[in-house]
């Protein structure tokens, strides 16, 4: 059976993910197609030689026949009430990061995709299929390193636009970390604090950069988080986990040694699209195996709400420079 | 589109490439097989959940209306005739190694394909589809490393079966340097003369381990291999091109590094299986996409050709003692 | 000419750089040795066959002619007195670290050699001689990764003894990162925080392991350190300084890359003793070439006041859980 | 006990041989120099600050009462002369390689020796001296990898001047390794064989580069040494002991590991000078603590003959074409 999928919002994600599905992935095919801008929407269609219907909306195309299920990658504010009309609509939906704007939005949909009964919602936290925090999450659970005791972490991407923000660096940034370590560790987290370095010099004027943010989990935990958007030599992610016994280093992407003109060098990555296609080839193709076996797994809505309300404390954090509480509610069984 | 494709032999390889191709890639379907054990073939199409109808041979799958495109995955010495018959058969057909076990076959294979004036034909070099090799091409064809002068490179195996005798160290073993070097280096080989050292204890009495071949390139390139199947440790590709301003080394494949018990480590893979598992991904989409575009590329049977008539004087070679020369026909315009 | 050398306390420390100085390095010589335990002075007279007399007490030795530097080696509570002695007496002193036990002793020191109007002590920081971390220094100071924005650091021991506690992770170990990251970075401290996570099962019961200790500059440099002193898996320095434009990282102690039994591995040391080795050389050998050109460079007394002071403030932090400020009196002239 | 050092030849390396034991060594002083250019050897006594007087010629300073011990770093065809006769005056020796010209001049020495009853000589084979090849040869002795069976190597330097001619390949560069595998494997060689690949562009008119040296150890083991004198990209020495169970790489020389440019990078040194430093520095050391306590060690006249037979074989390789055979006689029991 092919899964014939829905996508809502045609910017650049939309795109990338629906070239995926079309030309890459197996299983699914795209039928059916809408953004804001109709004209985006049927742009991509031609581009991408898609057999897919270009809808009014969101909601209508939700509610079509010849969608299974729906992907949505459109704007951030409307991400709640698609998601929430194809619960209700009994179709599994993928929905890019975040699952919400606001911790309530997220709740929403718990509560929804509790009463409907059946999980249906995956959250785009493609880096859990990255294989390399694989690899990790393997060492821990097979106790390589005894129990976890720290993370030490950072997020480095070359420059930022002058629209990014100092607290983008948690909404958009930091919450990719914020969903991989409560995985990594099997834990939630407790209290959050930011840490202003001096700026650098080739951030514009709206952003602290970099940022430390520095996290402690229900159990003890505790995670250091480098943020620096403008560092200039490339974009790189790192992560090491500090165990009893030992520590795992999060591999670097592969590259070419080259002995040259001095030097002995490996390339790094400029961009996350190149360091995490892999992970979302993964993460797409479990999405659309999931929904033909109807059973969708991975990041589920409790993990987008907690990432949410985790977010929340560290913008609050940055803005009070003190140690903020993260509360999280209880963990329904649903979600267990 | 979807390619419908016949699978000629169902034992390891053609069950491997079998599940790819239903479970994995995109594009293809198995609709036939065959092998000449029917059982097994029958217990792969029930294993694999395969709407494939099981055929008596090889030669009359290759005639069924819905096939399109061929898989030979038999045993060695069949490959020629099947190759033949999809050639005739104006059919895509995706071979394994060796195209045929004999250069004269393989010579026949050509004939045949310019014959029948288009190629038809990809052989199962899966080499030249891994990310590593391609980074190298690449790099050398961007001239990064000025003119390549020498390669040395390493082919090992944890251990071989009692079976592997001393030429499979070149037919089985050294046949994927024999095509990489080729097409890395886009030349082909003049001499080739194999040294023996001493014999490592983890050897059976049959099969002289490790051996090292020296090759020569008709551009005065030379390459040395070592060829050392019982070496214990692990499943390792070593490949370093050495050029006049440079030189590049194969990646390792990715691996977590850990700090424990008085080591940084990493772990060693112990399979090849594992270690080209991506490379055969994309070798056999690239087979469905061709077919699928009614232009195959990849390796061609001049490749396969190539790769006997090297095989064998290297085989001459191990039991000469001499420098042997290989002498290749010139390439045809046909595979230029 | 020969710098006789007088060494007070021939404890484990002394008695190695007495070997060094003795044995390995070029232009001095051991003349005179006291210890508290005149047994023990003795025996290492015997041990390394110095023709050196042992005295009663080191405020003899200071004061004999045949005595042209000190080496102060003994308990650190009797630091203090030596050294102000040697200032006295117009000699030169290496001090091992503590340069005294509190902040006021260290400030004595300054205060009686700035009196005496010459600078005569050099402070046990033997980092500052280790080669990698002056290769970190060169490239600061080239300019290489632009302003120094954050320093992540590591301090790990496999294991402690039972009478380490908790502000010896300061006293006895954090010590040389506060002293070599004023160096690296020109700077002084301006704030420190201490977070304990999850402490090891590997700790006995007085000691919080690990701890995470934050340091912030005047310049607004951030720094995190990790003191790990029960990590199990061996002795380990990490540090990386992150610049505006570029990271460098501390090198790896040199040692064999090995392919063996499914690892590609690399040992790690056990042992400070090993690590910083060639930095005991180097250190000592600086402090002889000083006192025979007669002027003693490398880490001062000011550099052990400030070491003091910042120590004082992180053993306050780990007591208060807030952040401390750390405020440096301003550096006198003579220091510049 | 300093020893009392005279000095035949005071070109490059004698002097940076004469500083090191001036200034950074302990246990011995230059008291005489001489050199064929006497003003060059008052020049350096003057530079270097020497209480040493200058000698009309070698056999003179050779038999100063002042003088020790002698350091022959004068140029090659003068060493036997000198070395004889320090043997005969009943002197210690360390002579820069080669120890004579031709074989039968080292092999001279040799009957001088065990004439003179005592072992005298220490051959200025520096790599023995390196941390690095010490960890290897470590881990051979200590059984971590199985009895050897192979060696890939590398010797590379970035460029030679005019001078440098196809021969040197072998007397000037190869020369190192063929005492180091001695060495190592505790074994002698049987063949040699040398290879030319494609000349590099690089190379002037006079010399063959690169060059592939392969030779065979009585023992069976196999070493391919590529000798590449104009690589462009720095100086690069690496050495792969491939055993029955593992493999040892030798490790990389200190450096820092910098993020920046898009590039991960550590520097290649330019220079044998600045790679083999510390070894010149412990290979100098124990040849005064030898002389100092009337037993030299390391490579003795006996190794400096066989690299001498290992040599000419090798270039008469270069010249035949032919894989060539290599005879020790006998190594004398004075040697074992």
């Amino acid at each position: 059976m092919t899964v014939r999928i829905g996508v809502i919002g045609t910017g650049m994600i939309g795109e990338e993910h629906s070239r995926r599905i079309s030309q890459q992935l197996t299983g699914g095919e795209i039928t059916a197609v809408t953004d804001v801008n109709q004209e985006q929407a049927q742009t991509m269609v031609d581009r991408l030689s898609l057999d897919a219907k270009v809808y009014d909306n969101g909601l209508e195309l939700i509610q079509a026949e010849h969608v299974d299920a729906v992907m949505v990658t459109s704007w951030g504010p409307t991400h709640e009430e698609y998601v929430l009309a194809a619960i209700q609509a009994g179709k599994y939906v993928f929905c890019e990061k975040p699952l919400a704007t606001t911790a309530q939005g997220c709740r929403n949909i718990i509560d929804a995709e509790i009463e409907a009964g059946k999980r249906r919602v995956q959250v785009g936290f493609m880096r859990r299929y990255d294989s390399g925090y694989q690899l990790m999450k393997e060492a821990i659970e097979a106790n390589r390193l005894g129990e976890p005791l720290m993370i030490h972490a950072a997020h480095r991407n070359p420059t930022v636009p002058e629209r990014y923000v100092t607290p983008m660096a948690i909404h958009d940034t930091l919450i990719h970390e914020l969903d991989t370590f409560r995985w990594l560790l099997n834990d939630d987290y407790a209290t959050a604090q930011v840490i202003f370095p001096r700026k650098t010099r080739h951030a514009h004027g709206k952003v602290e950069d970099p940022q430390i943010i520095l996290l402690e989990t229900t159990q003890g935990v505790r995670i250091d988080v480098e943020v620096f958007v403008n560092c200039q030599y490339g974009y790189d992610i790192q992560c090491d986990v500090v165990g009893e016994e030992g520590i795992a280093h999060l591999p670097e992407p592969q590259s070419l040694t080259l002995r040259q003109a001095g030097q002995r060098s490996n390339e790094i990555l400029q961009d996350w699209k190149k360091r995490f296609g892999e992970a979302f080839d993964v993460e797409l193709q479990a999405f659309i195996d999931g929904a033909a076996s109807d059973t969708v797994g991975g990041p589920s809505s409790w993990d987008g709400y907690a990432a949410a309300i985790a977010s929340d404390a560290c913008v609050k954090a940055q803005e009070s420079g003190q140690i903020e509480k993260i509360e999280m509610p209880e963990r329904p069984a649903f979600y267990a």
